[in-house]
């Protein structure tokens, strides 16, 4: 993985090295790390790849001890990299979280968050590139990312997981089964139009009723017209100014 | 059952009797029956009361065979009374969903529509109206209704039903495990609000991937400010004027 972009997260204030091919952070990470309440004093970022959404949190609350868990060495190795590069405290641990080393298996935290890969192993082509084949196709299976969160987080505190929509029934079944109090806040890419992603948190021990939020917009018009991405003015902070995203 | 009202819906198109206590049909029902597609041939409404959401889809949809099915027998008598007063095909079925009579057992629909009681027995206080506690308080599981409704359906038909959003997770795993090409619409009583109620969709047979639709917004304003509801103008249209909410 000599093959290397570096590029700017948060209006510049974050530069990361990433993959010029392969798994390439975007906005959901930001808009994951966008989430994570400022009461939080530890966080664990489950997957963390190159530490885009990790780093985003440990940028935002600057006293918050942000711990990455990635099973892929050059993966690890480059979100060790940005950290050190952008003077942020975040530790990187290399592993799997179907079997946690004990530096992640010991700890509870406050808060973990995760951007489980999209595409499901056994329903797309395998892709070429092997750190891409792992970061978007699938090592553990949905239930294991939620589970693993679940082990992982203190009682009372909460689970935040950002993915495609169509997922969401697996999902709630899973938050349902593992955590409480689950509440999912939607991600609409333009209005009027179907959810692509979704937020989705449960609470470790929470008792509380279902909650579906009012969607949240990406985009500000009906249909993209000019050459930049016409964010939605709350998003735009979000990804421009290191802004938070609260549930409600 | 003495003590009744007669209640104008569609704007005035529709009168209906129904109980002055007990359970009383709102615009839950009125915007359940807006969503059945102009090609449906053939309609169950289960659990039809006083038969509002039946009668709705009759009125709307001129030439659709609609049936009925009531458990209570008092409800039932009232459904068929307003088919008969508002001059519309409603066939109403005195029967128990969990155990059919034979003149619907035998039968599939193009289009099942059900508006499910909103509070289960073992969580509230039981009402003092008998009509009232079995409308409210459910006889049948959600899970019940929801076989129900997947076994009276045609291979590729659909089954509509408006519930409570927070019982969200609970349906989703009934349509996914009964039903296929899952859809969820969600209905916001006011901008930035929760959703309070959901309308839910599912195809007997149907392979599609799950979707979540961009919700669709009752009031208009922030906050309640005249002594007239402030309908969104799409759910003015579906209350006042019989207008259609199709599914994306």
């Amino acid at each position: 993985m000599n093959d290397l972009t570096r590029d700017g997260f948060l209006g510049g204030r974050l530069q990361l090295w990433q993959p010029r091919r392969g798994y390439r952070a975007g906005v959901d990470p930001v808009i994951l790390a966008a989430t994570v309440p400022e009461t939080a004093r530890s966080v664990l970022d489950m997957g963390c790849g190159v530490g885009a959404a990790g780093l985003c949190v440990a940028a935002r609350l600057g006293s918050a001890q942000v711990t990455g868990l990635e099973v892929q060495a050059a993966y690890a190795a480059l979100a060790q990299r940005n950290a050190l590069e952008n003077g942020l405290a975040f530790d990187v641990v290399q592993g799997d979280l179907t079997d946690m080393p004990r530096a992640v298996r010991d700890r509870q935290f406050d808060h973990v968050i995760a951007n489980p890969p999209y595409f499901l192993r056994d329903r797309t082509t395998p892709a070429r590139d092997e750190g891409r084949e792992t970061a978007m196709g699938e090592g553990a299976t949905l239930a294991a990312w939620v589970r693993a969160g679940a082990r992982r987080v203190r009682d009372r505190g909460e689970v935040t997981m950002i993915q495609r929509a169509d997922r969401l029934p697996e999902l709630l079944a899973l938050f349902t089964r593992f955590l409480g109090s689950v509440r999912v806040l939607p991600l609409m890419p333009r209005p009027g139009r179907d959810s692509q992603l979704v937020l989705i948190r449960g609470r470790k021990g929470g008792r509380a009723a279902f909650r579906l939020h009012a969607g949240v917009q990406i985009h500000l018009s009906d249909r993209h017209e000019s050459d930049r991405p016409d964010y939605a003015p709350l998003i735009r902070a979000v990804l421009h100014d290191a802004a938070a995203l609260p549930f409600p």
